[in-house]
């Protein structure tokens, strides 16, 4: 049977990588060995590293004073090195628009003060803030784009005027266009919309790699990443491998304004389904809500819990909501075809039929 | 051209298990999607990730009161987090051994008092120290070994009494048979022996995991993955995959034991071959050479250079020495099959003929 892969994260990669990966698994190019078994200083890799780099450079038109890393970690690492490097005791200010925000700000805690320039917590997350009290003395302004579990997305940013905005946007990168230029500080997750679990992107503006912490452990620094470009020590070398394939696969498709209307469709399809009667009832704000994770729930978590079964049974995997909120949950990330997000509108008719 | 691959790093991985991989990177046992597109809290995951974790366990016998955790960062991020974790400002010895302890070294500066129990700095780390001179209120005693660099490799390791011996083992570890309990901590970047970069095993004693320093940030701390079990956040997947397949086969080859006397004869015929003449001339002192990469010299450095590129057209890869040392070195992982070897010494045999 067909599977539709709704996971929210390791999610779905493009058809196309994964069969051009598994083609040369044991041969990459004709040199008779595996990417995962040649050195990270041999040609070979070097070719891949950079061309990644430069795939993103091209897809998000990235400015010359900007450093594109590949790091480990996922965002969970980044949520420490960032204040790390850019609070060191003074303040910042962050946005609380979630789980993955609080993660953050905890972390921020732990290097300087935290102010919370804005919280959507009084509604349970179910929309992001549209007033912000930033603070005079903030070293940046921390936003999360997208919460995959409260589904809600940032639409526009916050202006943060000089005050470099830093984004984590781990579940939303490489969905729609993005003006890199309004960024101190980008970083993300591979795990949704660029590539397999193990590599953390981060792209950041020069100013901010000098003007770091000194004296922290080397492979926390982004100074020692931006110096070494990704290659102070041994990288994911697989995972930039495949980075490397899905944004040569996005940049075949169309680039980034090419995704953005085929995401566009599949969340317009999604939430019409969701808003044509009162059987599925959508969590987050309209205004807010997150065209890469579609959250719903209905009037029983018995009936949620047979959904989400039924669901499975018919092929349309990962649609159980997060475990900390319960419901459903549809993660429609880049790699997953409109024929997913119909199949399981499809579905989502038939099963409102039968337990209306 | 059959190539056999002689990189120290990321290195050869047994063919059996590269086919595997292969076989099932679209579709792993039949779900119909990629390990790589799958949650890390599904039960498919789980079991790989458990029974990663069980193989190390049942192959090195460690005991109980041991974790094992998959981490990101390399041994790089293990330089800093050990003195993080474990220093906290107190008194630490380390070994000096090459260029990889001064790593290690250099990170433990940072956050505490460092003590050079022993160093071969003064011979160019060609040899392993015999004594030792540690300090008295040492948190721990750090060793590296395995160097890769100045192929040199502990044979027996010190006897540090009470006080808690952490060895850094990325390049030698599952090569030979291992007392763990000797260890209050023990680790590795994956990419030599255990699978492709991008995951870095650590077994710790758990009265080191309970005794680690509060308050850094969460990722860096032992308690958070222990108490996690390695999930507290979405760990490198594919690459704990490739893990639970090479540890599988090295399982089904017979284990530590039976690796252990492949690599002993691997070892003795490159260095009978170094020793059978003045051709080739090895760089460590024999009773410290390396079983892992075997480096050596000839008379002169452009006749390195035609040696190493011969060999490479030749279909023998990665014989150059580390840039910072020049040379040649042979790394002749667990995966290397005697074969390999056996056509690098009829390889050299005839280059020296051709040369002398």
């Amino acid at each position: 049977m067909k599977k539709h892969n709704f996971y929210a994260g390791p999610a779905i990669l493009p058809q196309k990588v994964l069969e051009k990966a598994k083609a040369e698994l044991t041969d990459l190019n004709g040199i008779g060995l595996s990417v995962m078994e040649i050195s990270h200083r041999s040609k070979e890799f070097d070719k891949i590293i950079t061309s990644a780099e430069e795939n993103f450079k091209k897809l998000l038109g990235i400015p010359d004073n900007y450093h594109v890393l590949f790091l480990q970690g996922g965002a969970s690492l980044q949520f420490g090195m960032i204040p790390m490097n850019l609070l060191n005791g003074g303040s910042a200010d962050y946005i609380n628009t979630g789980a993955w925000a609080k993660k953050a700000i905890k972390e921020g805690k732990i290097f300087g003060k935290v102010n919370i320039a804005a919280s959507s917590e009084d509604k349970d997350f179910s929309y992001i803030p549209k007033e912000f009290k930033f603070s005079d003395d903030s070293k940046y302004v921390h936003v999360t784009s997208n919460e995959t579990i409260g589904g809600v997305q940032f639409h526009t940013f916050p202006d943060t005027g000089n005050v470099p905005m830093i984004a984590d946007m781990s579940s939303d990168i490489m969905s729609r266009k993005l003006n890199v230029s309004d960024f101190g500080l980008i970083y993300a997750g591979a795990q949704k919309n660029i590539g397999p679990s193990g590599v953390t992107l981060v792209i950041i503006r020069d100013d901010l790699v000098q003007s770091s912490t000194e004296g922290i452990t080397t492979m926390l620094s982004y100074k020692t990443h931006a110096e070494k470009k990704s290659m102070y020590n041994t990288p994911p070398a697989f995972g930039i491998y495949l980075i490397k394939l899905v944004t040569d696969w996005l940049i075949d498709l169309g680039g980034i304004e090419e995704i953005e209307k085929i995401n566009e469709n599949k969340a317009s399809l999604l939430y019409n389904k969701i808003d044509s009667g009162d059987f599925y009832k959508g969590t987050a704000e309209k205004e807010d809500r997150s065209k890469m994770n579609v959250t719903f729930r209905m009037r029983s978590e018995e009936l949620e819990k047979r959904f989400v079964d039924e669901a499975t049974a018919s092929g349309l995997i990962g649609l159980k909501g997060h475990r900390s909120v319960g419901g459903c949950r549809a993660s429609i990330y880049n790699a997953l075809p409109i024929e997913s997000v119909q199949e399981l509108v499809k579905f989502m008719d038939e099963f409102e039929k039968k337990n209306r």
